[in-house]
């Protein structure tokens, strides 16, 4: 079965628990639950996994190059600054989405400028715990097209 | 029964039949079949139309102020010059998706400025057609959030 | 009797309806009838058009140019995007004054910049539907300075 | 009744003795004397200040704070350059319409930039004195609106 | 015979009654029976439009995808604010050569960014009329070479 | 005979040798000769010069002063860095006009700002060596506008 | 007794009165008393002086160059537009400490550009009246650093 | 008892023993002690962490949420690059006070734009350790004012 | 005789006695008798004038309208922020030479723009005193030319 | 004997295996060996490090302060964006040499600025991984120039 | 005798023939033979040299470095785009002046920038050919302070 | 036996006789003599040339498209003005080094754009005369890996 890994990045730890005006009350946990259950529903796997460390997710896409199809991210802070995390997304060659839950054009001006997007297979922002399972959607209808139309 | 306007900006009618490396070989019409379907699946109503001209656009929008619940819109080229199409969003009030078929944040620079984006619920780009049935649903679980996580 | 146009860009057919706490409770013909009001009392005769269409606001200042000795304008969105409305009102070498509903330069950063003003008599902007009658004042002044001073 | 401060700032005094194919040949005499008639036909009173010292002119505002409805001012070079100014009118507070006799927006790059006019009512440029007359018009539909439309 | 489409963008219709010191005393029909005579030397057929409307431009250049071999087109102010009719020479994949009356790298700061131009074959600029005819004989010899050199 | 000077910068010497997908190859040689035949038609004598050296070109130009009445010129490269070269054209006073080979506006953004067009009466670029041709025909219909239109 | 000159800039007289949920309660008067019960804990004494007159700051700081050691100042929106008393502060030679009430950092973006900072020993900024009493240690520990750590 | 938590960024561990002309000679265990020192005198309890590690500082502030009431912070190189630290800083809505031991509005370009600081309580920035003791007299004035102005 | 106003800027008056590795030994009272020197062998009067107030320096301007026929003028820290003191140079129409002690292109960024010198006859920037004295040689013989060359 | 330490930043541990055409077949393994092949003929010793979290970088440069004469570094993506390598960089004084395989100058905009090479004592790019021997040569000749020339 | 360079850059040859409202009637003889004159007076000896080759002057530049003690020059064109004449410049460590005829920071904006003035003594514009004299007078000034001030 | 070209630009003729501090005390001759040490070494024929005139830089380049295999080239001033020499590397497909004896990312801004890097192999920057032998290093390995890694 086809595996796909969702990484959180930076502060996602805290979901649900911290300013819900902007991020939504769903923790990770929910989030999981909530993307497991569409995985089931799509014939997908995921495996999941949030840092705080740029590090520790750039060796988690490293040990993901020959075992998973593609990756649903959210970068938190590292979307905006690290062009290392790019550079780890174009070494593994594998397809992401990337997904913000909150607005990112519609807020500070540094937010709407991504280092990875011009990577990604497409970007999801704006619809809370949904912009995850439109991603994940989003990463199958690449990797798995169901039908012509 | 809740009522969706997609709209589609200026070319949009020539899907599928022109530069498919870049927006693949849908046309309209089968965007429009597929999202009807998905439509009936979610329990809403869909109307669609696309013109080339801004000022039709606008005149759409007016009119569905009172009778719909939100808005897919593809603007195409308007995305990025159209401030009059930003005025037109801001005055019906009614929230919106903003899709794109390719990744625009991954082509010439002037493509990754929105003029609308900070307005819309949120953005889907580069899935293709199924930029549109993500933002469908996209739009739908912002109206309508079918269960708490 | 001298003929002034009063011509109103996309979006200004909501007037009154919408976002009020940015351009008031003023409708369109609210603003037609105090503008009839005034030009009376300064002896003037006004025309009064509106259109969301780019081209149909070009169209008509092309037809004013042999009959009308100036024009009130409120642009709307095309204030900032519109270089053809800018070579139109430079072909018809009317007289023109733009006007603004809102304070522009308290606004979106690129609502400060027009494309228009700099061939502009002057601009008039922030006093809400007032902003027409001072324009209108401001233009019959401009062609016709009453009394020396 | 409601008195207005009329505030000119640096250069002011000279008008209509040097550059009139600029700012006309009325005097600020000449100006003063045409405004006082026009407040007697509005039931306001006026009181009119000139500076070439920004400091004077920040204390002029000071002293309004508790006299003064509201405030017609045009800062002349002043506009471009003083955030101590800009800060004068946010403290006292007081309601003000930015006039230029000239139009500001079709002149050197550097006179498009106002430090005030985003604490304005609104702003009125490029009608020489009549900028003048039609200030104190829009600052006084600001205050007394005089019937609904 | 292959045919041309001569396409011309907002405010052409006035040529030779407005501004003649900086676009000549032409008119649109001398132009049209200029051009004329020269493709007749050319064997070539012409077809001319012009339009004030943006969508009526994009709407005569789809329907001339499958029916003309080339574009020559003056843009008019569209030239420098346009996505939209990028999109449609793009999507068309028509050969075009874009033209000027005047020399737009002279004028206006913004005048000298064109988004259609990397889209062209070429571009003409500067010469009055005769721009149109330097840049029909450009898109003929771009479409049949007429002797090695 | 009215004399027009055909003026080559840097590397142009290279034309037809090297870098044929983007200059073709046509060598200088031949554009000289055809040059030539057309010079012919049109009744106009024509002078050639190439040089690697910006003071060379210069000197070409000074010493034209007298004896031409206009140039034609392809500055290459110098096209983008040498206010030099168009301190020179300024002072000879003579009409130019501005040829490349290849479209300089779909290249590196350096190539799209020229210090030399502002003076030119237009510039023709992207039609390969008949771009020269019709750089010729452009300037010889701006000394001597065959026929009115 | 080392002496310390403390300097208000524009508009810092109406501390206290004005703008409270930017500025704090406390006047001017308010915050020299506390200045001057700090100062005496501190064994230094202190001159104060405020002016809306950026002669007036200069002339005060020239008269300081032989009796004080050091500065206090709050420039208010001289901070970021004033060479002149850039220069007045490097001419003086004397030390000192830039303070601000609010967070000029997280306010407009003109106020987190100064003119002055970078001749200062040091800025603190946000504190509201504290800026003062932390800006005056800060300068004395500069000045006499009260024991090694 | 208040707890405070100090934090300080990547190469801080190396104070005191490297670049003492631009930091001084101050230890982090010389600062640590200083910093106790003035606790015990302002009643507050604090503790201390360092690290060259970006996500060992955001797992500490994140630690720090329901248990400490405000933070010091010396974000080192971090301050300009991490807007995953800023996301912390924010999610903990912890108030914070952010010191540098340099003026670093005094040195590179870079060093002068704060990712944080527009969240802060306030900066002390340029007065060695002593920026340390001011930032917490700061937070804590911020925290407990201890008596009325 | 002619008379010439020399026009010093704020800061001037400490000339000599301080940063003398910038401006030299010189005073201003030094300066005044080299110049009252050079004056008598070109055979024209000069009046000296100092303020740190920019609005004195404005009044100034003014009242040598009618009196003088040019001005020396080192305005100081003003050169590079006061646009009130340009428009004062504009509207007196007197002709004017802009003069610094120190080389202002090879110091701050912000020293290399002058918001006077476009309206100057010249600048002279970098000789020390030698300025003042190169300056009012340039200024005689721009109003009157000695000798033809 | 001398000894350098060798330092790799995130995604080099990938070399060899992954985008060959931009980074070559040889792995970290084969440029460890070559390294110390060349290291052997110099006469120094060399260390390895690689490490994908930038605190392990800081603090692997930390540990060589007192052991290791230099550095050569490839810093991968933290090249463009790490101002705490930077600072680690200066804090321990070690000169090194910074390394690229690839022509970074040739690539992405982001990856032309270095946040370190001003504090390099050269930079070497574009060579593959005989840029790594090129920086070791380099570094070793600035440690110990060889012969005088 | 000391002795000065006199070097004038690209088209100065033309001075006196063309464009007389720019830069005088004057031509390089007879500015030659002025300043011959004057450096009699000043007790020095010239060289004088012109040349449209950047890499003549660069030699010329070389050549003088032994035998002369100071330069004054007119780069022309090459003051806004020479590197390599700034470096030649700074290689010869002379002292020099940098003249312009007219008044640079007047003219076309690219004009305000000169690549060598932050090297020079000083830099004189917008005299015409006084500009060299006034710039003679300043190098031997700068090199020969004839008394005390 | 494989040639190599070594072109040095404007000013190196004076390398080891001026700014020593800045390019060290080694000449020309000594560089050149170094280098054909280095070449016996690694079997291969190197020619020498250096210009102060760009165009003979260009020429000597044209002049070894069919002679030699490779460049190795210190543009100096060049490397940031010219697209002439830009356009002469491209023409000839040659590929080149570019090396600079000083770390030009550690100077002025305008140091670190070069407009050929993009076209070269790689760059090497900072080791003095090392800099050469590394670059001739570099473009032999480039053109004859020696053995496989």
């Amino acid at each position: 079965m086809m595996r796909i890994l969702v990484l959180h990045g930076p502060n996602l730890n805290l979901l649900g628990r911290r300013e819900p005006e902007l991020y939504g009350h769903a923790t990770l946990t929910d989030i999981t639950a909530m993307l497991d259950g569409l995985a089931k529903d799509l014939g997908v796997a995921l495996d999941h996994a949030q840092s705080n460390h740029e590090g520790v997710l750039i060796d988690r896409l490293h040990s993901a190059m020959d075992t998973h199809a593609g990756v649903v991210i959210n970068p938190g802070g590292l979307t905006h600054t690290s062009v290392s995390l790019r550079d780890a997304l174009a070494a593994t060659e594998l397809p992401f989405v990337e997904v913000h839950l909150s607005n990112v054009h519609a807020r500070e001006e540094f937010r709407s400028r991504s280092l990875l997007v011009d990577l990604a297979v497409g970007q999801v922002a704006g619809f809370g715990p949904a912009s995850y399972s439109l991603g994940l959607r989003g990463i199958v209808e690449h990797l798995r097209p169901p039908h012509p139309i």
